[in-house]
């Protein structure tokens, strides 16, 4: 039975996708939606989706479920409203580990002071900084989710200093643990970097606002590697002016890629990446989609999916 | 008894060194050597040096032993040709532990494409380039003596391959270890990202020439956090241009502060650091210094010293 590849992905990705997880699934035919036939519309229970067109999953009466080759399905789910099929997002250990290296990486970044000595350098100037030990710096990470329990280990067996904040409470060993709204402002109180991992939902959007942003100790470090609708741009740009928050680390935006214009692009305490934290890994992802695929094959279970009233 | 602190730092540095100093052992009396009557010149048999005047040295008649307050005293060993005290420089593991954290953080820097980025960023350009995994890149660790074994350690924990080379044989878990002149060039052939952690002798003097970088895989990564004169600068300003070396993370050169004309300051694959990778923490160095010369008190031992012949 054919599987449809439903996507806005220009055609050239598209096919790249359909290629590397035909190569990973070879009993399973897959095809671009484009390409079915009224009868196989009509057939198929299931789905691989890459940012679908929510008319054409609303084509295929028969859907059981759709499998999304990214973790981050809310435009989906915002765009469905009530869909009458299960949604299942890639969950890939190797996302975690790329994901949990970026904000390694960018929380070194911040904490070695890398921005103020490309500045430096580009004035000709010799000065040695303060140094600041790992164990004095305090981390918070916003989400424990995979992404970002896989994150707040790593900064801690690095020596950070970590903290974490999620919806419901949790218990990471050897990380610091807040919940709801006190537990928000208690870790932002305390987050000399504000790591975001949070997934984007009604709850999550302009989390990050003026009045939130204020909590941090002056001159925070800021990285958003979730969504861009979680910080309101206006408070964020407010708060750099301010000296508020010293600098931020932006992958995601409102809008991507950035339009031309926005000031994020030019703004010296700001560095903009194209997002490119934990790029989806085409092989690793396709393996995965294969085994869930193979495993309702043999027993009819669908695997663990979305839940679309929290919106992930 | 005194001990004489002899340096050629500037009188303020001196001062904060002898606070410390003094705080960590009160029992001693710690005063610049400026200050020295001819009797207690005569009489000392132990001094504290950062960066001393042989000729300072020299006057001490009585002089067993000196402790650096550094750990590189390559500058002292030079100078002082065939002294006849021991000397001692400080082995840290505080140092160690930041000298890797330094390591891991311009590592990812490279790995994870920052300069690139930046540049996009000033151009306004959104393009994600392609991600390799940490376990794809390999990384080679030149020197493993105290800093060297643990930064290589550091990065296999996070994910690098790793291979390193030392004058001598050795062996350590996870690392893929080279020595002597073969060993040399397999280690550069198979360095993506080359980091040097070497003492400078006369041996290591020079050793990144035009003939041993040309070893390098084309676009290499290349991190100096040793000695500026190990790195033959006009061979690597030619590697750079050649995009033998896709950039150069530099701490250390051999004129610091590094001389405002010099090419490094605006190349645009040279990162210029003003000697910052590992900078030595006043009270943890006190502590270590107070701890050798108790014990030198209770049982006359002085601590593991410098093999002048080596250089470290």
């Amino acid at each position: 039975m054919v599987i449809p590849f439903v996507s806005r992905l220009d055609l050239d990705a598209q096919q790249a996708w359909i290629d590397v997880l035909s190569a990973a699934m070879p009993d399973e035919h897959i095809v671009p939606f484009a390409t079915l036939t009224p009868e196989q519309k009509s057939a198929c229970h299931l789905a691989i989706v890459a940012d679908p067109e929510p008319n054409d999953l609303l084509a295929l009466p028969a859907l059981t479920w759709v499998h999304s080759v990214w973790a981050g399905v809310e435009r989906m789910v915002h765009e469905l409203v009530s869909p009458t099929f299960s949604i299942v997002r890639l969950v890939d250990p190797q996302l975690a580990d790329t994901m949990s290296e970026a904000v390694l990486a960018w929380t070194l970044f911040l904490h070695r002071d890398m921005p103020a000595y490309a500045k430096q350098q580009a004035n000709y100037r010799w000065e040695q900084r303060p140094m600041v030990q790992a164990k004095e710096r305090r981390i918070g990470v916003l989400g424990l989710g995979e992404l970002g329990k896989v994150s707040a280990l790593r900064l801690a067996h690095n020596g950070f200093s970590v903290a974490g904040w999620s919806r419901n409470e949790k218990h990471i060993a050897g990380i610091t643990c807040f919940d709801g709204h006190e537990g928000l402002v208690s870790l932002l109180r305390q987050s000399d970097i504000l790591v975001c991992l949070l997934p984007l939902t009604s709850e999550t959007k302009g989390l990050l606002s003026r009045e939130s942003l204020a909590y941090l100790p002056a001159g925070a470090g800021l990285i958003n590697f979730a969504r861009g609708l979680i910080i309101d741009d206006n408070a964020l740009l407010e708060k750099l002016d301010q000296g508020v928050v010293s600098h931020a680390v932006l992958d995601v935006f409102m809008q991507e890629p950035l339009p031309k214009n926005h000031q994020y692009w030019q703004h010296h305490a700001v560095t903009v990446l194209p997002h490119i934290s934990a790029p989806t890994h085409l092989i690793s992802a396709s393996l995965i989609l294969a085994d869930n695929i193979k495993y309702y094959r043999m027993t009819g279970i669908i695997p663990s999916c979305v839940d679309v009233s929290r919106g992930y």
